[in-house]
C-alpha cells in the first residue's frame, strides 16, 4: 500500500462520513423513519463514489468490494439516534453545511486523484472530481424533493470543487507528489467553502 | 437450465409484472398519457433489476439480452386501458400497495440470490436485494414528484426486504438449497409486508 | 472514418448543442447561478448519451474519451450570457421546445443507429433511441423540480422518437444504407415533433 492509496482511503473515509452525516440530518428534518434515514445516508455517502467508479469503469464498486464501508455505515446508523437526540447539535437548515464542506473537499480531491491515476487528462479529471463531490448531495436533495442547492443557491460550491481539482494538476506540475497535492487541495476546498459560507459570498447573476 | 435459473426467472416475471402495474396505476392517477404510463411502467419494472445488473457488472442488461421482457411490457400496455377502465379496480392511493408488496418479495429474493451466486457476502447480497426491490419504486415516486414512500412513510418496507435477503443466507446455512430459500424468502417478505399494511404497523420515530 | 461514423458524430454534435441550450434556458428561468446553468446544460446534453453507452456497455463514455465535448460545452457556457441577455431571444416556457425538437430527432436517430451497429434487434435499438433522446430532458425536469414533460403533457414526443427509431430499420430493410436512414429519421422526427407542436396535437387520455 503506497502513499497515494493511503491518501485516497483517508479522503474516502472522511468524505463518506461527512456526507452520510448530511444525509442523516436531512432525513431527520424531513421526519423520515430509521430506514429512510439510513437510505438517505447511504446514497448521499456512496452516490458520488459510485458514479465516479462507473465513469472510470472501475469494478467492483468500492462498497461492494470492501464490506468495511457497509459496517461503517451501519455503525453510524446505530449511533445516529444518540447523536441527533443530544442537545449539542441543533438541527437547522444550516447544520448540514459544515460536514458538507468537509465532504466537498475530500471527495473532489479523491475523485480527481483517482481519475489522474487512471490516465485521464487535467480537465476530465477535475470534472470527475466535481461529479464525485456533487452527485451525492444532488441525489439527496432530489430524494427530499427540493431544488438541488448546488445548482440554485448562487453560492461558491461546485466552482470551488472545480478549482480544487485543477489545482492538483497544477501542484503536480510544480513537482509536488500528486498524493500530497490532493491532500492540500482537499484542505483548500474545505477552507474555501467554509470561508465563502462565513462571508456570504455569492456568484453574480447570469442574465 | 437448473433449478436456480428457473426460480430466478419466475421471481423476475412476478416482480416485473407487479411493479409495472404499480407504475401504470400511478401514471393513471397523475393523468399521464399512454406513453407516459408506458414509460413509468418501464422504469418501475426494470429500474431495480438494471441497477442490480450494474452493481454486479452483469452485461448485457436482462431486458437488452432478452426481448421477451419488452414484449411482455408491450402486452401489458395494450391490455392496460381495458384493465384500468374496468369497474373491478378502484384506483386510489392505496391500490398500488398490494402489487407493490408482491414485487417487493420477488425482487428482494431475486436480487439477493443473484448476488449470492455471484459470490457476494451475506450482507452485500442482502443489500443488493434491497436495492433491487427498492430502486424501481423510488424512481417511480421521483418521476411523479412525490417524496419516496419507502423513505418517509414510517412503514415496514425496506426493512422487511432486508430481513428477507438475510434469511436466504440463514436458510442456506441450515442446509436448504438457495433457490428454495429464495422462494421461501419471497413469500415471507410479501406476506410480512401485507400483514404490516393490514395491521398498520409503524416504525418508531428516530429523534 | 466511414460514413456511419461521420453521421453519428454530426448527430451527436447537433443533439448535444440543442439539449445543452434547453438546459441553459431552464436554468436561467429558475434563477440558477452560472455553475448551476453549466451543470444543467451538462446533464441535459450528456445524460442521454451516457445512459446509452451504459446500456450498450461502451467504454469509456464519449465525453470522457474525447475532450472535444467538454471544450464545446465550456464554449457554450462562455457564450451563454451574451446569447441569453440579448433581446433576440425571449425566454418563456415555450422557448426550449424548438431546440428540444432538434435534439429529439438527433439523439433518437443516433441512439438507434449505434444500437443497430452493436447488433441489437429492431425493437431494442428503437427503445435505446428513445432512452437516448428522452433521458436528458427527464433528468433536467427532475433537477428543476417539475413533472417530466415527456411523461405528463399528453403531446406527441417519445412516441415520435420511437417511430423514428423503428423507421431506420424499415428504411434499411428497403435497401437504404443505415447511416442515410438515420439522417432521414432524424429529420422526420424533428419535423414531426415541430408539426405536432404547431398543430397542438394531443394523445388521447387513457382512462
Amino acid at each position: 500500500m503506497n502513499l497515494a492509496t493511503n491518501v485516497l482511503l483517508i479522503l474516502d473515509v472522511i468524505g463518506v462520513l461527512a456526507f452520510a452525516l448530511t444525509g442523516m440530518v436531512e432525513g431527520v428534518r424531513k421526519g423520515a423513519d430509521l430506514f429512510g434515514i439510513g437510505f438517505l445516508a447511504f446514497v448521499t455517502a456512496f452516490g458520488g463514489g459510485t458514479v465516479r467508479d462507473l465513469l472510470l469503469d472501475r469494478r467492483p464498486f468500492f462498497w461492494v468490494e470492501n464490506e468495511f464501508w457497509l459496517w461503517l455505515l451501519i455503525g453510524i446508523a446505530i449511533l445516529a439516534p444518540f447523536i441527533l437526540r443530544s442537545r449539542f447539535i441543533e438541527i437547522t437548515e444550516k447544520t448540514v453545511r459544515w460536514p458538507d464542506a468537509v465532504g466537498l473537499g475530500a471527495f473532489s480531491a479523491n475523485g480527481t486523484l483517482i481519475a489522474l491515476e487512471s490516465g485521464e487528462s487535467v480537465l476530465v479529471a477535475a470534472l470527475i472530481g466535481v461529479v464525485t463531490a456533487g452527485v451525492g448531495g444532488i441525489i439527496r436533495d432530489l430524494l427530499i424533493n427540493r431544488l438541488p442547492q448546488a445548482i440554485v443557491d448562487h453560492e461558491f460550491y461546485l466552482v470551488i470543487a472545480l478549482g480544487g481539482g485543477l489545482s492538483i494538476s497544477l501542484f503536480g506540475s510544480m513537482g509536488m507528489p500528486l498524493a500530497w497535492a490532493a491532500v492540500l487541495a482537499a484542505l483548500l476546498v474545505t477552507m474555501g467553502r467554509m470561508l465563502s459560507m462565513i462571508r456570504g459570498w455569492k456568484l453574480p447573476p447570469i442574465a
